[in-house]
């Protein structure tokens, strides 16, 4: 015997197949859901409705609900630099830390022969075109992982081949801001090694 | 500068009203939702909206979508038990012990001094106006708790007074299937030793 009426139950099964939410978090939020009296569901369903209205600059591919992005519509920033990232939520990341002034070329995904993600499958034709306008420096801006190594080589790869003018830059990778050595992965450690800072030349 | 849209934002701040869901959750769902092609928007929206469908059984105050709820509709089962539960989701879980075949009455929280929530402020006088009806026992099933205690209490106090002829039992409490004694906290100790079971009569 199922107690719950048939709607919670179809709230419980759309509510699993968000990521990392179980039956029990399901359940939960469903009731939870289900006893509100502050608007929640219209607030909800109205937020769903609208969140169609988003869809990707055709120049930089980040989300907007514009002609183009915020970052591209911004005329204060440098043309003459891209950030390359795999996904729109980087540009946050990237954002908030208030480093970076350039504009920026979201892939949305990365080179991955193992997923049988090749690199016609991401915005990489894209950000060839876009480097026919003059660029300085493009700053590849993607995880250290096998995917990120990879798609940064195929990246430096068609810049070659198109005999372009741009200097290429990845993030510098190491120790985190208050990460602990001792607590580091080898990897790390090793590539911090590697791309250690001189702080003071022997003269 | 905020990289995402309007819609995407407002999105985030509608699932930062679940229970348990932070920002960084929330972000994850609302980029996880706009990704997706296999219709997540708009089960979630049709969910949303069917689940205003679902009221409370006027008899015993589950929740339902028909004029009762699938527990009061059952003819099969014992009219003359009752088993009072603090919310809907507790009769998920004892419906799922496959142990109890009798009725069952929501109270809708418990009462509680401390919170401002007053014996008037639950279905207590709609359990009362049950037990009308020929009943043979409540089954009281509130947590062991201040709260579940004190609602005990009124409820076996409101009985009395009403001159029912019904008797009252309470779950049991003591130490749960698989749980380790020595990780025990000491109330459940002490109300284990205090209600042990006799498994042998010295004769």
């Amino acid at each position: 015997m199922d107690p719950y009426p048939k709607p919670l139950r179809t709230l419980i099964k759309e509510l699993r197949r968000l990521p990392g939410i179980g039956e029990k978090s399901a359940t939960r939020l469903a009731l939870y859901i289900l006893a509100d009296k502050r608007g929640l569901k219209d607030g909800l369903i109205s937020a769903l409705e609208d969140v169609r209205k988003v869809s990707l600059c055709p120049q930089c591919f980040n989300l907007t609900d514009q002609a183009t992005c915020a970052i591209c519509a911004d005329t204060g920033r440098d043309d003459a630099t891209i950030c390359v990232v795999e996904e729109p939520s980087d540009i946050l990341a990237l954002e908030s830390a208030h480093e970076y002034k350039g504009r920026y070329h979201v892939l949305h995904g990365l080179v991955s022969p193992i997923n049988g993600i090749g690199p016609d499958d991401i915005k990489l034709k894209e950000l060839v075109e876009r480097l026919q306008a003059p660029i300085k420096e493009v700053l590849i801006a993607l995880s250290p992982s096998v995917e990120g190594d990879v798609t940064a080589q195929y990246i430096s790869k068609l810049v070659c081949e198109a005999g372009l003018n741009v200097s290429l830059s990845r993030l510098a990778s190491g120790i985190p801001m208050g990460g602990e050595i001792k607590y580091m992965d080898q990897v790390t450690i090793a590539s911090a090694i590697r791309y250690r800072r001189t702080i003071r030349e022997n003269v």
